[in-house]
């Protein structure tokens, strides 16, 4: 049985795993990220590497960074977080471990993982959420991840979803991650808890300081049925849904699942999701339903899936 | 060389033609759709498939029709012109005509057409959009027809891209084709008229009567560089192209083919596409750019494109 390593590229941590052909993770480890310094997260990457490979036979190693990633998966034409512009990745991890390497998007390897080994292995077609900091996606059609002409497909945090709305690190207005992210769910917080007296419980816990305020804080209160905070993820989650219909009107998915950070709230989140999906998906009526469920595979999802993709057979 | 049949049904025409393997359309022979009487569609079809029949040898039949297709290319599910529900379209024209047969979406017939003959021809993906009263559209994945689990794929028209906005004839509120198609258009200008001295041209070819307005009108008037209509067209073209950078967000083609009645506006429609898809796709400084041009088959699509969709080997 042969392995590969998978390598999470995230902007605190990169963490780097030896996965098995059945999606098990063997062995991990992590640093932190040298954000301030490009270069050096290639470094990083290639220490990551060697380290594992003294006690595992590996084939390739497979990264999956966020960022804009090149058709041939070699370049990182765009990183908002880690300020990579044009960086050849690939080349330079691989002139170093000697093996093959692939780069793949961080949102696409882990749609590709709970495909695989997830929340989708049972289907063809499937549209991944991944609800954090910002909104990612990856979309699999027949089978296959759906990475466009240039690399850069599945970038559903960026449609639009109001016109003239909130402005987005992007620099666009109205993007549906400033709707349907830990980010909009915490200012929206912000925005309510001086007019809303059921906000007490949120700013308690926030010591009497706003912009201590945070996506977990959000959800723990609401899992203790706090409904200023049950509010919040529900409206959450009316965007999650409404985006999601609109989505599936576009890519016709059997099966949608939601993972990231803010879907630790399960039904609280889910619940709504769903609600809003029927409501506004079109023609409801006159179409088969498809499945909507909670990613599995948690934040190992994307060393997993940038591991299987690194695979000879996939490359 | 073999040929096969493509039968376009449209709301008041059904086409029918003979097609080579080369794309190019042999003979054609049309009549009225019987759209009060939905069996009597399926005898229509079968009439025109044996009228070519006696001068042309051919394989098999493809059916474009406006409305939802299950995923086995078999039964209509939903077909609001035609009031087809759950209509076996396929086995009711195949039992008659003794050739293998299959439906296909309008819209999906016609973006093969033109990727496989037309404006997409040199392309593995593309996004095929067609303005006509509504907004349809089909998208090409990696050389293959994106259809989707349950067949309803690329249902460009019923994206939201205003919450709250004009209601759909589909039930939701501000899809996409309420700002972007025809209808739309014609809905500005009566809007507009009253309140707009400079829409005198338009009245006046209108007998004074805001209900004759209708697109070929204001297109026509825009050709001849009317302001009023010029700036309906634009304002169409930028909902088209904002509409447009959201769906390349998602879909990341190679190339956006425009079609339908509304594109023959050309360049009065497709300078003000292009330049709010610019303005509005995000990260466009940092992606490669995709091509957009108008299609090249024009209503002979969606013939072309079913005809070649039945061939033995697609099926």
């Amino acid at each position: 049985m042969s392995s590969t390593i998978g390598v999470d590229v995230g902007g605190t941590k990169i963490a780097a795993g030896v996965v098995a052909e059945d999606g098990s993770v063997v062995e991990k480890v992590r640093r932190d990220t040298p954000a301030d310094d490009v270069t050096a997260v290639a470094g990083t990457i290639v220490e990551l590497v060697r380290e594992l490979r003294e006690h595992h036979q590996v084939e390739s190693v497979g990264v999956g960074a966020a960022g804009w990633i090149s058709a041939d998966r070699a370049t990182v034409l765009f990183a908002p977080n880690l300020s990579w512009r044009d960086e050849p990745l690939r080349d330079r991890v691989e002139e170093e471990v000697g093996i093959p390497v692939i780069v793949e998007n961080d949102a696409n390897a882990a749609a590709w993982g709970e495909f695989r080994f997830g929340a989708g292995a049972d289907c063809d077609d499937m549209l991944f959420v991944t609800v954090g900091t910002g909104v990612g996606g990856g979309v699999v059609v027949d089978g296959e991840l759906m990475r466009g002409t240039f690399g850069v497909a599945a970038e559903i945090g960026h449609f639009r979803v109001v016109p003239g709305g909130h402005l987005c690190g992007c620099g666009r207005l109205g993007c549906f991650e400033q709707y349907a992210s830990g980010t909009a769910l915490v200012r929206a917080a912000r925005e309510r808890v001086e007019a809303d007296p059921q906000s007490a419980p949120l700013m308690r816990a926030a010591h009497g300081d706003i912009d201590r305020i945070d996506g977990p804080m959000i959800t723990e209160l609401a899992r203790a049925n706090d409904p200023f905070c049950v509010d919040l993820l529900g409206d959450l989650g009316t965007w999650l849904g409404e985006g999601i219909a609109s989505l599936a009107a576009v890519l016709d998915p059997g099966l949608v699942a939601i993972g990231g950070g803010v879907a630790e709230a399960g039904d609280l989140l889910m619940q709504r999701t769903r609600k809003a999906f029927l409501a506004t998906l079109p023609g409801v009526d006159h179409r088969p339903h498809l499945v909507m469920r909670l990613a599995t595979l948690g934040n190992e999802a994307g060393l997993i899936g940038a591991a299987d993709l690194s695979r000879a057979e996939r490359r």
